[in-house]
């Protein structure tokens, strides 16, 4: 072991990363929440999250998916950095940076045992500068839904553009017209028909299925002007 | 001296803060680069950064500023989180964060011994991956400054109208319509007239000279739809 370099008699630095994980279900976007095994905080539900581990990890990102893999079982889903939180009070263990990440997903069947996903609008008060860090997130991802192919990684795949305008609709918490929707969605050029494979949605006639392009599941694309505009 | 956390065998976390200090001048966007006095990469021009102190500092904002004030002698520009840049390899001294910042001044009428201003179009090769982190920065500032009051911190006080107009196109790289931009400045709502001054244009009548209003000087304002649409 040797010393950091920004430790001080008494203190010490810690780093580590934190990932505000979003589904939506039942009409609510949600975050995951995990039961915590050890101090500080034990018994507590908070955000994913971990020390950064130097002798394995190469950058915070590659520490945060290592987190979503262990933690919550995922594999590379869709993950942006949302900014950093640091201080000298956020965390008792020592004087600390968190480089905080988002990530979304399509909701899970079930949630694992000492797993819940709560509604961002109704969260308890949650350990360390967790509450903040899920409201900076749930800003972002509401902002950047307006005018960018976000929101798709919220649809379980394959998916037909109505169910499409509806998680949009969600998170923007408004009518989104659908002419204009599908303009925008042409745009964008994110999606590929299924070939072959349509939904009956009520008395409609089927309609077609999509999924996400390969090229862009880890790659966001933004159009010029909001997708309400 | 106590060890971090984070630190392993032969191995040391460092946590660093570097900020990218940008003006106009010449009809160029510019970056401030400083001559690095100590190893590594001594006599190189880099960003203005340096550890954060954990003893004194109360998060990496407050380490962002305090550098500004050591190494620019600038007291509280605006200044904006960037992003977080890490890894085992960026900095040859350790399993490196640094939170990287951005901050925006009017051009100084002179630069101190050490400091260049150079236009970040056309910038050499910089030390640790702060080439990348400038880029970063830039195209930050050029996406906000469509849709936010963001350019009009690169502008002296007090301007006239057509100042700040020659400021935004110019960072945006392409004319700005003259009556949509008057009307995105009413809806901005960030200006108040310095009472009394005007200053003479050429061949027109006196122009009426603004400035800030205080509340705005360290908070960003948002307009709905881009400046030029």
């Amino acid at each position: 072991m040797t010393t950091s370099t920004n430790s001080e008699a008494g203190n010490k630095l810690i780093c580590t990363v934190d990932v505000v994980l979003l589904s939506l279900s039942e009409g609510q976007l949600r975050v995951l929440l995990l039961k915590r095994e050890r101090e500080p905080f034990a018994g507590a539900w908070a955000l994913p999250g971990g020390y950064v581990h130097i002798g394995e990890d190469q950058g915070c990102e590659d520490a945060a998916q290592r987190v979503l893999r262990q933690k919550a079982g995922l594999e590379s889903p869709y993950l942006e950095q949302l900014a950093s939180f640091s201080g000298p009070a956020r965390d008792p263990r020592g004087w600390s940076v968190s480089v905080a990440y988002f990530a979304l997903v399509p909701h899970p069947e079930e949630a694992l045992p000492g797993q819940q996903w709560l509604p961002v609008d109704r969260l308890p008060q949650l350990p360390f500068d967790h509450g903040s860090i899920v409201a900076t997130a749930v800003e972002r991802v509401r902002s950047k839904s307006q005018y960018s192919s976000l929101p798709v990684h919220l649809c379980p795949e394959p998916f037909t553009i109505s169910q499409l305008h509806a998680v949009y609709e969600t998170l923007l918490g408004e009518p989104i017209n659908t002419v204009s929707f599908r303009r925008k969605l042409d745009e964008l050029a994110i999606l590929e028909p299924v070939v072959g494979e349509k939904r009956t949605e009520g008395a409609h006639r089927p309609a077609q299925l999509y999924r996400v392009r390969a090229e862009f599941r880890q790659r966001l694309r933004l159009v010029g002007r909001g997708l309400n505009r």
